[in-house]
Parts: C-alpha cells; sequence; structure tokens
C-alpha cells in the first residue's frame, strides 16, 4: 500500500516561483555539472578511489579552517536560538571532521557500483542483451544545518560517478562553503571540474525552489531534515524525488516474546539516540505478556527519562505496578501518527499479531519496524506483512542506517517503494542501461 | 513497447482539479485495492500462476462478447473520426483477445520476481540481513485506446502481485469494461477480491486527475500513451510517476561501419513499424561514408516512401546521386527534436564520433539509439557515452521491447532513470524489503 502519508497540507512554494535569473543560474550550474558528470561517470575505479584519497587527506588538511568557519555559523545560530540538538547537528569541529575524512576514505573502499552486469543474456535472434548500472547523472540534495552531510553526499557522489547540486542551508553556510572550498580544490588538482561539486546556498530559499523547478537538468532530488523540509519537497517538485526520513517507528513485542531480550531492546531503541529517524517511538505489546513485561519495561525506560503515552490497558497495567512514577500520561488518537522524536513512548496492548500488523501498518511511516518474538510463524506473518522498508526481527530499530549496513555513508533512508527503499548506498545512486550487441539483426 | 499518439493533447486537469466526491472514491477504490493487494501479495508463485491460466481461459471463452463490445466502442470512435492509425490501435477483435490470452499465458510462465533475495550478508554484530522483492502494492496506469494495455496490465500486476488501478480513456470504454468484468469474474471465483483489478473510468477524466491526487493511496502512477497524456501527468501528478514512451530515436553510422548491414538495418528501424516509439526517427553519418552510404540509403528509405530531411552535406549527396526524387527536404532546426512518428527521417553528416554522440546526447529523449560499425573502439565510446535506456549495436531499434527483451509483456518503455529504465516487465513492478534477523542485538 502507498506511503502512508497523513500530512495533507497546502503548498509552500510562494507564489509566482524564483526569479527568473535565480532559475536559469541553477540551471546552468546544474547542466556543467551534467557535463563534468560526462567525463567522470566514465572514470574507472582506481581514479574514483585516489580522488576520495586526496579529498580525505584534504579535509584533514583543513581541519582546522572548517572548524573557523563553522564556529561562525554555530555563533549566528545560538544568536538566533537555535536548539541544543539542532546546534549539535550544526556542529562540525575538527574531531568530527576527521570523522567525515574517515568516512571518505570507507567509502573509497567499498566497490564501484558502475559498471556491474545485473542481467544478461542472448535472445532467440542472437542478440547479446546485457543491462549494466550506470551513474544516475546530477543528484540534488536539500538539506538543512548538517554539514557531514555535504561531505558524504560528495563522497558518495563521485564514487558512483554523479555530480551532486547541493542545497544546505542558511544556517551551515560558511561550513558548507569552506568545505566545498576544500573539494573543490582536490577536483582542480587532479584535473577534473570543480562543477561536479556543486552549491546553490547562495541564492538562498530560491535556489531551492529553483532545483525543484530543474526538470532535465537535475536527475534526482534528495531532500533530507525535517517533515517541513521534506513534504515541501515532495509537494512542490517537478524533478523526481526519494521521499526519506521519517520514521513513526514501532516495537512488537510478541506473546512469545523473550522478555529478557525485549527490555535491552526496547529501551536501546528508544533512548539510545533520541531525535534520530530510526529511534523507536511506538511499543505494541501482546495482551498475554502485557502484565509480566509492561511494569518492567516501564521501569527501564523511566528510569532512562521516558514519558510514557499509553493507552487504557497499558495505562491501568503501568500505574498499578507504580513503576512510572509522573511519567505517565494518557494516549490520545494523535499519538499513534506522531514522530516524536522526543523521550516519549506511546504504549499499547493489542489483542492479537494480526492487531499489531494492522495497526503498523495503518500508522507507520515505512521506516523500520521490529518483532521480539520467538515463534516462528509469528515472525515469518510479521516481517512478510508488514510493509516497511525495513523489518527487524529481536534487535532494535537502530540498526537502519547506511553505515550500519556497510554502506560507507548514506544519501538518506528512502521511505518511498519506488528507485530505492531503506538506506541508500553507492547502488542507489545508479541506474541502468541496457546494452545490445547484434551482428545485423533487423526485426520481422 | 509504446505505440503512440502523435497528436498533442493539452493538459487535462481542470482548473480546480477534481470533484471531492470523485476524489474520495478513487482514492477508496485505491485503497480497497490496497488492501485487496495486501492479501495477493503473500500469494505464492503457483496459485498466482494458476490465477493468470484462468484469466487467459476466461478471455478465451470471453472474446465474443468482448470483440462485441470493441465493435461498438469501434463504432464510436469512427463516427467521431478517429484516424486509422488509432482505429486499429483501438481494434480488440476475437483474433487480438485470443493472443492476448496468449500473452497471459506467457507471463504466468515466467519466474516470480516476488521473495527474490537481491542481497543478504551477516553484520559484524550477527545480525543477518537480507534484502528481499516485494510487490510495489497499488499501480496506476492512465492510457488511451488501448484495450489490449488492460490485459498486459493486469496480468503484470496479477503476477507481481500488485493491484491495478486503470484510466483506459473514453474511446475504448465499453472494451474495457467488458474485459474487466472477464478479469473480475475470474477473481471473485478464485475467492480473491475483484478490487485488485478495477477502472475509474466511470468518473471520465476527473478519474485520472483523482489518480494524480491518490499520493498515500496509489504507489507509482505509469502513463502510457501520447506525449501530451505523459506531459500531463509528469506536470500534475502528486503520485510517484514513471515516464514512458517518447522516442526521438537515433541511429548512428560510423566510418567503421559494414554498409551491407547497415541498409537493412535503417530500413528496418524506420518502416517495419512507423509511428512506434523505437522506430528511428535520426540518422547520423560519418562524413567518411557518406558518399559511399546515404545515395544506397535515400533510394531503399524512398522506395518505402520515407521523406528524408537532410542537413546540407547529406542534401548535396542525395540530390546529387537522384537517389530519393520527391522525397527529399531540408531539415530545419526543430527537425532534430522532434519525434515523426512517420515516413519521415532527419538525416546528418557528422565529422566524427564524438560529433555524433554529442548530438544524440543533446536531442535524444534517452529511448533507445544505435550504432553501426566494426571498430571496437568506436563501438566502446559509443555504448558507454550515450545517454539513454538502451544502446544497440549493429542492430535494429525495433528490439527495445517488453515482449522481445523476454518480459512476456510490459508496462511500458521508461525513458526516465528512477526506479526503472528501458522496457518495464515483473521486475521493475516490484520494491524491496530489508529484513534483519537478530538475536537481542542492541546498538551500542
Amino acid at each position: 500500500m502507498g506511503v502512508r502519508d497523513p500530512r495533507v497540507e497546502g503548498r509552500t512554494q510562494a507564489p509566482g516561483g524564483p526569479d527568473p535569473d535565480v532559475l536559469s543560474a541553477v540551471f546552468a550550474r546544474a547542466d556543467a555539472a551534467a557535463r563534468a558528470q560526462a567525463t567522470l561517470s566514465r572514470s574507472d575505479a582506481e581514479t574514483k578511489n585516489a580522488l576520495l584519497g586526496h579529498v580525505a587527506d584534504a579535509l584533514d588538511r583543513s581541519a582546522a579552517g572548517i572548524a573557523q568557519a563553522n564556529e561562525a555559523d554555530m555563533a549566528a545560530a545560538r544568536k538566533d536560538g537555535m536548539d541544543a540538538g539542532r546546534l549539535d547537528r550544526l556542529r562540525f569541529d575538527e574531531e568530527r571532521i576527521h570523522a567525515s575524512a574517515g568516512g571518505v576514505r570507507h567509502v573509497a573502499s567499498l566497490p564501484d557500483p558502475v559498471g556491474e552486469v545485473v542481467r544478461g543474456y542472448r535472445l532467440p535472434n542472437g542478440l547479446r542483451l546485457t543491462q549494466v548500472r550506470v551513474p544516475l547523472g546530477v543528484v540534488g540534495m536539500i538539506y538543512e544545518a548538517r554539514p557531514n552531510v555535504t561531505v558524504d553526499v560528495a563522497s558518495l557522489c563521485l564514487k558512483s560517478g554523479n555530480a551532486a547540486i547541493l542545497r544546505g542551508g542558511h544556517a551551515a553556510r560558511r561550513t558548507n562553503e569552506a568545505t566545498l572550498e576544500v573539494i573543490g580544490g582536490v577536483l582542480r588538482d587532479e584535473g577534473l571540474d570543480p562543477a561536479l561539486v556543486v552549491t546553490v546556498d547562495d541564492f538562498g530559499r530560491e535556489g531551492a525552489q529553483a532545483m525543484m523547478q530543474a526538470r532535465g537538468h537535475i536527475d534526482v532530488l534528495v531532500p533530507r531534515g525535517g517533515a517541513g523540509l521534506i513534504r515541501s519537497v515532495v509537494e512542490n517538485s517537478r524533478v523526481p524525488v526519494i521521499e526519506t526520513g521519517a520514521g513513526n517507528v514501532h516495537i512488537y513485542v510478541d506473546r512469545s516474546a523473550d522478555l529478557d531480550k525485549a527490555v535491552p531492546i526496547v529501551l536501546n531503541a528508544k533512548t539510545q539516540r533520541v531525535g534520530v529517524c530510526n529511534a523507536a517511538e511506538k511499543l505494541l505489546v501482546h495482551r498475554e505478556v502485557a502484565e509480566a513485561f509492561l511494569p518492567r519495561l516501564a521501569e527501564a525506560l523511566s528510569d532512562a527519562g521516558v514519558e510514557l503515552r499509553a493507552d487504557d490497558v497499558a495505562y491501568r497495567i503501568i500505574d498499578g505496578a507504580g513503576s512510572a512514577p509522573g511519567r505517565l500520561r494518557h494516549a490520545v488518537e494523535a499519538d499513534w501518527d506522531t514522530e516524536y522524536l522526543a523521550l516519549r513512548m506511546g504504549v499499547r496492548v493489542v489483542d492479537s499479531l494480526d492487531e499489531a500488523i494492522e495497526h503498523i501498518n495503518a500508522h507507520s511511516t515505512g521506516h523500520t519496524e521490529s518483532i521480539i518474538a520467538e515463534d516462528y510463524s509469528a515472525i515469518e506473518e510479521f516481517t512478510s506483512r508488514i510493509d516497511s522498508a525495513v523489518v527487524m526481527v529481536n534487535a532494535s530499530t537502530r540498526f537502519t542506517d547506511g553505515g550500519v549496513f556497510g554502506f560507507g555513508a548514506e544519501l538518506g533512508i528512502s521511505t518511498q517503494k519506488l528507485h530505492a527503499r531503506g538506506p541508500m548506498g553507492l547502488r542507489e545512486m545508479t541506474t541502468t542501461k541496457w546494452i545490445g550487441y547484434g551482428t545485423g539483426q533487423v526485426r520481422r
């Protein structure tokens, strides 16, 4: 079924759209990127890996300068009253820059997806068909205040033979500028066109609007950030979009669950990092284990500072046990559709596996869900019927991550079904081309 | 393969969009399809193949009735002045119905894409990851006056575990209704929900408009038909679209070409069937073989009734040889971007392989291009640099077709890069799901 999209709002694009001059400037930048990409797309993996090595070295060498630019962004953001969570994402200090450089080296070490033969066979008439992976072309990225994404996207794009056109947002502008200057310098030194990795931040918001209009200039647009940003891009873009990120993530504790596994998994999924898309937001517990499980869990969550929004049955059990003093609330209907991104969890008791699956498929954003169970048939049922990008069995939802999956970095986590689903790495940044090798075949 | 209507129609969306009642009715139909699809998606291949066998048998049995409904559509279309090409596509006589039934049996005989493991590995922490193919969900199709597409899409959708919601156009309404009644009857007989394959034709144009608004209800929308229809869907849809069809198809005859192969290939690609998206529209000839090749080719094309739109150099050579009397015209700039879908071909002499590649990448719609050459390096250069869905070597462009590629039928030919590129068969009607099997893993 479709990506459940409870968000039906008006279009956010300013009436009239961006200035025609901005439009043509952004289109020209994308076209220059496309021309540079046509050359990069034919580079072999050795060349691209060496390039990424130089990028990593340059980032290491320039860490102090980039960090200094970041300090200026941080100071301005603090003055603007940015909250602590966003400030933390905006921070790109020397340690994080070196870590990013390490990520670039990791991407360099991965296999090149370009040229991979997906399938191939000989037709009855002797025509030999092969379907091979080729780069997508020009990848547009619209994101907010996350300077590490600049490096991640640049490295994934260069390795997969793509060009990148970026809108990194006002708050991180100095940091992104300093970072892109370093990357551009390496591209120039290596005889490549710095147009391969460019920003449109100099056009402000109109730059992002122009990217959304750049059908035929940009091949795919990936928004990464808050729900408002993603919705705006999905609704306004004429360029094909890959929707990312929103995670109303569920854990279902089956009646067959090993409760000794369930407690640490739920605790980890909820609290190991808050405010990320793969953090658990909702807990469904089978009625048969609710009495045994909920008090234990509520105590552990409560100790970790998590507020519980419980349905009536769960409320009675937790309240009766007195295991979440001061942190227990009654859930309202809206809770089931809300991604809290906070120390808060919705808790609901279900009568059956069926009810759990139906609830999840009705309320999930299709990101990640997990079942805690020992019963084989329940696990089969859950994994086959849950309609989400990732389904975990007896494991934390926090593992849905390009790095964890072995992709080195990620472009984002797709919650849509078209093209890519789940963490997007190098392979997801390719399309395919069919090549038919003939000896004079004509159609009869 | 897409048979295309050259007539360009205006936007189909009325100002203000469809009536709210139509919107909610179409959304409800899509949601019912999604619920039915949730069941179908878990059917094994044996069950789905048996279902398709019953559909084929029922089509054979009901051929006379469907053909009768089609006769009524044909009579109305003739009265409305429909041209011969469109009338031919609208025709769904008993012979064609039996052929369609044969296509359904062919689709039944193909491997089931659902459940295929795309990749899988064990993470360092022991979590076992597998990425498996699953159905897309609800596939929307907007097409025009082609009753065979109804059967193709229904069979591909059912085999791949998807539901189909169709807008088949006013002209074919009676035929599609009769066809869907047969398919619905089989679904009912087999204990499945007839909501799996439904039409919105009863809402007229507003039905198509509502489908484009059905984000969250329909997973992907595929327009198939004339350029106007496709453009309208691409521009207006809030549902992810796969763009199909437009084919400004090129053949490049290299200086290394075997001219004895080149003449029949160009003739076949241009004339074997006119008005289809994989028919060649443009010919580029290397200067070194232009004198030897063009007169021979022009004579053959001219004999087949093809008008030539030649650039100055080509014009001089063909005119000098007197080999296309009465069928030779000067090309104008617009010719290079026009998909004629007619007995007409643009001809241009190029100085180099480079010039040919640049011309094609600048003017092609990214459907299919072919190189006629014997030189290995020229072929490598052409196949790697041409940015189209299909690149043929020494073969007719007419082979770009789901049937020819062995897909049994096709949903259309994607000319975009996201999700699917080239002919779309069963595999292209799937997405993937990651399943992580753990033993209590939490993230550190």
